[in-house]
């Protein structure tokens, strides 16, 4: 999210809306996956760690304002967040990196279910080129132009050592993919209309840090915490 | 996120603003790398992705107002939310299943800067079990609650197939663990005091989506836009 290029308003929903859809969506799944028909604004907001306020107007710019004493219906709304985000076609993805991080992105169980086909999996090593993995056989990084051209790859998953990433970064883009999902630890450089979201796994763990502190003060009383406080 | 059981606000700071802290702390690491010495409210917000009115709200929670004319400093603006989020302090990790998905995490780099020391990795398959990885050998699942002792592990990351991944978080928590990040597309329940966080890895493709989406309608030109709209 670092080198994300900030991009002007598109069709009037704000940047910040989009970027906490997917935390909607998730949530949603969340509950769907427990058959909870209805949900209403709070709740779901405490879920997706929002406040209320502002979810309302969030939904509100997909036209969605639930009902008054009912709330939102927890498929519809999956559909039009889902369709707001495009995921209601399929998006072709290419995961270049088959080590231990791409492969396991590759058998990722979240992607099929959510409108992304992992078209291809690319890797510079011979060793690891024809392998297969969760149905795909690894493909030689040197391919990488005609797999973005024939599947039509629009998502460049970039999952390889930080010191290749920005190389595979500039074949994805000059093969015309548009969006980059980067899982180096590195900041890549691109043109201006290409995407770039960098994903830091360690974001999570930081949350529950938080809460284990904050559980480690209480179990220590109050004095403790002001001390931890200097 | 799903599964996590809300919780009271503590000391003050909203749950809401918990959840952003580690946004900013991702961009200001980007700018960090990038040699940016001080940040302007509106620059680290568009970075973050929220309003910068909201970010400044966030970051006064933590006694932290910025200069005028000037900005935020970057490094201290770090070590400030590194400090609240707990993360001057190691947390030791324990990693349950060494599949391709927990070899990846035991192998991140992003952890041990951030705080984070991955103290075993398990697994239940005999093969994998003795296993290097990442200067790790690999534990049997039965010795889970001898390294959560030994280890002091206060974080399990359950890494496993979804059918596996309740049983292993009840041994956690029975373990003594406080917190739980789970990669397994399951919903887990724990009791009241534990927290849950689920890790959704396509949510960053889905933000990705919608940008190709509105790429591609611009492409087509107008008239397509409102077609989709259908």
């Amino acid at each position: 999210m670092t080198s994300r290029t900030p991009r002007p308003r598109e069709r009037g929903i704000p940047e910040a809306t989009v970027a906490r859809l997917p935390l909607y969506l998730r949530a949603l799944h969340g509950l769907s996956e427990r058959g909870t028909p209805t949900v209403s604004s709070e709740e779901l907001a405490s879920v997706a760690g929002v406040n209320s306020a502002k979810l309302r107007k969030d939904l509100s710019h997909l036209g969605s304002y639930g009902t008054r004493g009912v709330g939102y219906d927890v498929e519809y709304l999956i559909y039009q967040i889902s369709r707001e985000l495009g995921l209601t076609q399929d998006w072709s993805v290419a995961i270049i990196g088959a080590g231990n991080l791409g492969r396991a992105l590759a058998d990722y169980g979240g992607f099929g279910t959510r409108g992304f086909r992992i078209a291809a999996l690319l890797d510079a090593d011979p060793k690891t080129v024809g392998r297969e993995v969760a149905g795909l056989s690894v493909r030689h990084i040197d391919e990488l132009e005609d797999v973005v051209s024939d599947e039509k790859v629009s998502i460049g998953v970039i999952a390889t050592p930080a010191a290749a990433a920005q190389g595979v970064c500039d074949r994805c883009v000059g093969a015309g993919v548009g969006s980059i999902l980067n899982f180096a630890p590195v900041v890549l450089n691109v043109p201006e209309h290409v995407d770039v979201r960098k994903v830091d796994l360690s974001i999570e763990l930081q949350i529950l840090a938080f809460h284990e502190q904050r559980k480690a003060v209480g179990r220590r009383g109050p004095g403790w915490a002001d001390a931890l406080e200097v």
